[in-house]
């Protein structure tokens, strides 16, 4: 699929039908999560992949906002160590370009995902790291569920005149 | 270009030759910007294009990661409206991925693109502030240098197995 393409028509898809994501599509949205620029290309990036039931219901218990992740046969989690930081403050900017790259892509493959966000509410990212072990030092940035769409939603035209200033406000 | 590969051959674009982007292709990059998803799809997001040889020369002088700003023909800075949230704290993550969004679709459109930061560094957001008259209530985040690249860098295989853990870290 064209890269304007996929920008223009990938949209959150929360149903999914029940095939699983297979292994190799997998390291497809993980490598395409990982290309993404960050500061100093400082890539603090982490991912925890979900398949076991039992973690996907959990997520969906936890995440007031991913009730749709216990439907999805798999979840990733993007976290971030924080020490592999070059410039503090930029792991919540980097793990949200490695989202969008992992959306896109996915879209791109015929799969859908949705971004359900976990930073920046303290009990999301506590009831997230305590599911998943996370260590001190590694905090949670954003939950994917993903899987084969269940119907597509339309795309969606956004692009806003108003929100265009030239060379000044 | 296959949107896999546009996320895989992407790379910051540095160095630009002296022709000018043609103004369909700035209304492409910033549908491609505003196509980006947002918390609770509150897209918060404005954009300044920048063309004014004084206002480029100004941002590379403000932005220490930005001397390269000055020669590029266009910038385009990425802010946002806090009033526009629905989600607290979310403008971040929704300008992160509307920047990706841009960056990718330069690439797709062959032009080449770099993400200089600015938000979380209050001088530079203020020293944006000021060059650009922002209103009180909108932040900046972020200044994309565009323009036609001089040479491509190289793509980079940044997957690492090691940042991938399987149901738990």
């Amino acid at each position: 699929m064209d890269v304007m393409e996929a920008i223009r028509t990938r949209r959150s898809v929360r149903i999914f039908d029940t095939r699983p994501v297979p292994q190799e599509l997998v390291k497809r949205l993980l490598a395409a999560a990982m290309a993404a620029p960050s500061a100093g290309n400082e890539q603090p990036w982490h991912f925890v992949t979900v398949t076991e039931k039992r973690l996907l219901e959990e997520v969906a218990l936890i995440l007031p906002n991913a009730p749709m992740a216990k439907r999805a046969p798999l979840g990733i989690l993007v976290c971030a160590e924080l020490s592999l930081e070059k410039y503090p403050g930029n792991w919540v900017l980097d793990c949200a370009a490695a989202v969008q790259n992992l959306l896109l892509a996915a879209h791109g493959l015929g799969l859908g995902a949705v971004w359900t966000g976990v930073y920046p509410q303290k009990e999301r990212m506590d009831g997230i790291s305590r599911i998943f072990g996370l260590p001190p030092g590694v905090l949670a940035h954003t939950y994917v569920p993903v899987g084969w769409p269940a119907g597509l939603p339309r795309p969606e035209d956004r692009f806003r005149g108003d929100r265009v200033h030239e060379n000044r406000w």
